[in-house]
């Protein structure tokens, strides 16, 4: 509809981003254009330098420019703790609180009968030698608290139930910062409920 | 809070997108990651092109790769018909309906005396100059049905009444396709009430 073959292969390309679709892609594309110097190209090449760079960490599992990550090779960060999380997203968002200061492991996924994604797809594996060879004493499972997120938890807690000298703990479940009970659902109330604690 | 400065700055430019924010923007920028040469490869390289090709064409202003676009150099569209719209997106969006057949004139935004947008900063004068060099019959002001749109559209027409020759038209407002009357606002209910017809 667009007149060159470039502007709607570039529309198309943006539609597909999650998040984005055909018009919020077109308006991106038109802002874009208008904005060349001071963002489209700025853009385009921070997206080339991305593509040439980008890699996983072969430890983690974080994204980054390495083979290994600077939090897996940090000399600041705690020994002996280890953070497993699903996705690369989840790790950021956990290093943004700055709450924890150990080092991290990417599942990449949830467990999923359905999807054929059992132990080794994600990496479970590559946690239980981490565990092993990182003298890790505590696994925080900070997993989501969906069904899925749970379930794998679950796995990894059974799977290293054996190890006695290392702690396994989750994330608290409770009422959200600034939450009010009246739009909570039941099973945030209940947690919140049962894992009350003197005031 | 990533670990490389191009991540980062690759985040930081998304989120800057309209309609994108900066958690979009991690989704998007790990999802880019994951699919490098199926979407973030060609993804950069159009980017690239665009930012190299993209132009306003010199007579309507729509967004295309040449001096002057495609529909301005066309000889299938109909001489003698002007759509004026607001933006390139309203171009774009009066073609998806193939409903016009003639050429436009992109004003580039709304009369706006809070922001001192008078009618040089809209291209006004250069639609005056067509509607006389191309021999125009009918405008059509194809302006959003907004105050401003509206306001400007008033303005347009007021500098063409002396063309006697000249048709102004302006699109049709009423309850759109699928409208509910009980979701719509007073004010469309009451000008699809004054403009109806017979059935």
């Amino acid at each position: 509809m667009q007149e060159t073959e470039d502007i709607d292969a570039l529309i198309a390309l943006l539609a597909k981003l999650p998040g984005l679709g055909p018009r919020s892609a077109r308006r991106a594309v038109l802002h874009l254009i208008r904005k060349r110097s001071l963002h489209l190209i700025p853009l385009a090449e921070r997206m080339q330098r991305v593509a040439e760079t980008a890699r996983e960490c072969l430890n983690c599992g974080n994204v980054g420019t390495q083979d290994v990550c600077k939090i897996c090779t940090s000399t600041e960060r705690e020994n002996g703790e280890l953070c497993v999380v699903e996705d690369v997203a989840d790790l950021w968002a956990m290093e943004r609180t700055a709450a924890f200061n150990g080092r991290y492991h990417v599942l990449g996924g949830t467990l999923s009968a359905l999807d054929s994604i059992g132990p080794s797809e994600l990496r479970i594996p590559q946690l239980v030698d981490r565990i092993a060879s990182e003298n890790i004493t505590e696994v925080v499972l900070a997993l989501n608290a969906t069904i899925e997120g749970q379930t794998t938890a679950h796995y990894i807690a059974e799977q290293l139930q054996d190890r006695e000298t290392v702690r396994i703990t989750s994330l608290a479940q409770g009422v959200p910062m600034g939450g009010e009970l009246d739009y909570l659902d039941d099973g945030t109330i209940s947690a919140a409920f049962k894992a009350r604690k003197d005031f």
